[in-house]
């Protein structure tokens, strides 16, 4: 069963990801370090005690749909209100609307446990929040008061409509559309798919917001508006009164997290009201709507990559619990007496090193990643200016790598348990199943990838990019310094891997200049890859340098030597394919028509 | 719908992996040509009309158990009895009990395409065809007399009774014993698991090879007896008649193939019978059973290999057709109105020509094996110890390389398919839910690497792995001697990994001769991926280089080009791996315990 990691939770977020620093200069108001580890030390029990035990007939027995209303699992219900009356909803929000103001480190630490405990409870809290964050930056003054305390306090859920039949990645062409009325309301009608917690049992209400298309807007994704449109209308009292012309038309039939209502929903065919159309207000701006849920698109891309760190982290925990106990043969140089445990085999080790590495890997971009959200708010001018960019650049590594390690890690740990591992109960297959879905929703890791070279790479004209590999450099220059013997060829590794990132991204921006679109798009993913990679190898080796002495120290220095030895020798491959890949790629597409 | 490629099967088999040189020598008897196409065309109709069609219900429905009886999905018993009365189970058996006396290859095409319309239905042919093998190998005159013509014509199917909770790939410690009777029998208590097809409703009855051990049998391995244990005790008429004391206790609710029902099966217990224990006949000699077993194996773990590249084949072609009509976005240089179909797209491009490439490099190396096994049976003297060392050498790297592409070309396919590959109906879900047993069962991939590097490399004293590259090298060679240039870095990116290849099989060799049993097996699933990726680009080349000239051809040199720069470039860090990683593992053990 999942225990939550706090320690190397805090450990990740102070010493590698930057908190320690932040604190010690005041970034954080009066933010204390006991108040930290009280945060992690509770969430981590609630996340260990109180859902994962729940994942398991959440997976079984599914979320179920009936005359339009959603049953959640059996004890999920009363897991979201005692989740929620624990305050871990309203962690970051505004304190003006009941939240504690609290830096986004500790929103995507706490995600990271809630995930690892369930995935399929987990995700709906997760749009909750960005419905939170994009009403609170966008919403009327009237709109924030009616709903955001309650949606804060976590009395209500919301929900993100984007997604259409024919409109996923691309919102453009989405086919929903918005009437105004008189008394400044709109009317919505049409379809959205793959709502996430569109319908469900949690909560009294929930708030929908709904990308739409008013008669008169421009084409393409500058014609889309954002509306709020509750499952009840809310009352002058501030209560939950007559029902929307909003309905949950059915569930998808999912590969995995099956606790989790996947809706299709149905705005405004005159199931529910007195005239067809579900009441809808707007908010921003007219046909400004992408704007709006851009506001909230890099947090849930950061938080959908906190799923698959959350995903690895309970993949290894268990594949590791399985391979101390399970016996089978001898390992070479094995004393005891019969049959050794399967994690003294040097194949079954590499599987278990290489899980938590790349676990702590991921762990370390993301928590990096919303280190640079927290201090774009806690700074100001250029410096601001400068973490805001440095959050927009690691979002993308950090959702597709993350992501991407989420399914290789819970496909090692599928292998590593053996035939158990193909035998549901034992649980490693849900995580298998669970962890596939991240690397598509929120963006498909391939749209990351075109978001990191086309939109993140010319930030600053190429100095943020710069800056963070000078920083990188800095950190394989501290490892030789060190004269750590431990540290093997680390240093010489690390050195060559981001001479690749340098190499790969120089030509890239070539590509790009150029205007050889096709070229550099091709190389993206490899190069998404690579970055994540090498951000890897230094963060490991980050952490191993702040605790360099002692014996959980010298535990850092072996994994991160493992990883620079063993793992991330492959950028030069994946170098390669960025530089020298497009014209094979380009040639070969006919193959495919 | 899959649709099987059988015209990419039989290029494949003529001339990449040596059938069309067989064949011009005469070495497979009367065998033709026309044969050759005619059985190719069949299989795939059969499996593209009759099979694919019913492995969603199977998945759906999976097999159930009441009262001991296991009931396969609506439409199964059926499927399967046509496909007997095809003639496809005896396909290689010896025609003197009935069967067809085909090459080993031809077993795999088609066995491919079972496996694409199917796997869970194909896995129980698969082992009723392995126990025939067995059974033909070492049975007494009279066993075969009684038992092999209704195998052989799949009257009556076989099961493999292996696994046992605590002896999973160390089958020395298992505990399920036989008694030896006066008349020459014998009686089997005991309980195995994980025994696929165990019990079913396709025919009347089953017999199922069992390995127990004897009271007086030495301990581990060498004391293992192989049993031939039917369902129905057989009269002297050849029927079935009194019920044998076996019944299948449970079935395992499983990650994947649903519709093949996964025994645990209870020996002996006195459920049925006068008195307990299950009547079981002796098989080749008491205390020689795993040799027995070793007979089947070989041949079981290419049929594995081959349901990697089976489900490799059905994830690409659903992708490939999802790709080419669903719209999204512009791609660079799209020319078209609106929105371009995303295999436009450079990445999904890159995603669609690594799953072909790869599931191509997996076909040729597990139809080469087939090869191999074939000419040890058609030559003698050196030129069968040859044939048969090949075929060793290949088998782990086709078992494990294949079905390691299976899990990474289906999870490439789910992603291609974006949202629409997490929903079930997609199909695309179930196929990565199946491949992942593949790289665990008859063996792990792990296993399968100690096998490749401890017992495979030092065959003939290295000269068979030795033969082997030089032949790969005569491959690149010959790309570099055509001067073609569409063939792109393909001659000097082989020459390097097959550099790799010999650098890392040199650094095996030199580690085992040097008793460094840790260090030689902490590189062997590196090595073993490593093996495949040389051997993927080598027949690719070589496929590329028997059609260049034509259309068809131009599209080989193309994929194989892409393979060349943009996949197998990876040996790099794989070798690297291999030669200088086993320190930094053997070192971050200590971390796992």
């Amino acid at each position: 069963m999942y225990k939550a990691p706090v320690e190397e939770i805090a450990f990740t977020l102070r010493h590698v990801a930057g908190l320690g620093a932040g604190l010690a200069e005041g970034r954080f108001g009066d933010l204390s370090d006991d108040l930290v580890d009280a945060i992690l030390s509770e969430a981590g029990r609630f996340a260990s005690d109180e859902i994962a035990p729940l994942a398991e007939i959440g997976d079984r027995q599914g979320a179920t749909l009936k005359d339009a209303a959603v049953t959640t699992p059996p004890g999920w219900p009363a897991l979201y209100r005692a989740w929620a009356e624990g305050g871990w909803n309203s962690l970051t929000a505004a304190p003006k609307f009941g939240g504690q103001g609290l830096p986004h480190m500790l929103h995507v630490a706490t995600m990271e446990m809630w995930n690892s405990g369930s995935m399929a409870f987990a995700i709906g809290p997760t749009l909750t929040i960005g419905a939170v964050e994009a009403l609170s930056a966008h919403g009327s003054a009237h709109l924030k008061d009616v709903y955001l305390p309650k949606m804060v306090s976590g009395e209500w859920m919301g929900s993100m409509n984007l997604t259409e039949p024919h409109a996923g990645s691309d919102l453009g062409v989405m086919k929903t559309r918005a009437e105004r009325r008189d008394d400044g309301t709109y009317r919505i009608f049409g379809q959205k798919i793959f709502i996430t917690y569109g319908e469900h049992d949690f909560t009294d209400n929930i708030v929908h917001l709904v990308l739409a298309r008013l008669p008169d807007a421009p084409p393409g994704t500058r014609g889309i508006s954002l509306f709020l449109v509750p499952k009840f209308l809310v009352e002058a009292d501030g209560l939950p009164g007559a029902r929307n012309d909003v309905f949950c038309h059915s569930l998808e039939h999912k590969l995995g997290i099956h606790g989790s209502p996947t809706c299709t929903m149905i705005y405004g065919d005159g199931r529910f009201g007195k005239e067809p159309g579900a009441v809808g207000w707007l908010i921003g701006e007219e046909n400004k709507g992408l704007a709006c849920m851009f506001t909230m698109m890099n947090n849930a891309r950061l938080a959908v990559g906190m799923q698959g760190v959350a995903i690895a982290e309970a993949a290894t925990q268990k594949a590791l619990a399985y391979a101390r106990q399970r016996t089978q043969g001898r390992a070479p140089g094995w004393q005891g007496s019969g049959m050794s445990p399967i994690v003294e085999h040097p194949d079954v080790a590499r599987m278990l090193l290489t899980m938590k590495a790349l676990t702590q890997g991921a762990r370390a971009i993301t928590y990096a990643c919303a280190h640079a959200v927290d201090m774009s708010h806690a700074t100001e001018g250029e410096e601001a200016r400068h973490w805001a960019e440095r959050a927009s650049l690691l979002t993308p590594v950090a959702k597709s790598f993350a992501t991407d390690v989420g399914v290789d890690v819970a496909s090692l740990g599928v292998q590593v348990h053996g035939g158990m591992g193909f035998i549901e109960e034992t649980g490693a297959a849900r995580l298998y199943r669970d962890a596939r879905i991240a690397p598509i929703y929120e963006g498909t890791n391939g749209i990351q990838a075109i978001d990191l070279v086309t939109r993140k790479l010319p930030l600053s004209g190429g100095d943020q990019i710069a800056g963070l590999i000078a920083e990188l450099r800095g950190i394989a220059g501290s490892v030789g310094a060190s004269n750590d013997t431990a540290f093997g060829e680390t240093a010489a590794r690390l050195a060559a891997t981001l001479d690749d990132l340098q190499a790969a991204t120089d030509w890239l921006e070539r590509a790009l200049a150029e205007g050889r679109q096709a070229d550099a798009l091709a190389g993206a993913t490899p190069y998404q890859r690579l970055f994540g990679l090498a951000l890897t190898g230094a963060y490991l080796a980050r952490g191993a340098l702040a605790e360099a002495g002692d014996g959980r120290g010298r535990e850092r220095i072996a994994l991160c030597r493992f990883a620079a030895e063993n793992i991330i020798a492959e950028t030069a491959a994946l170098k390669d394919r960025v530089v020298s890949g497009a014209a094979s790629l380009l040639a070969a597409q006919t193959l495919l028509e």
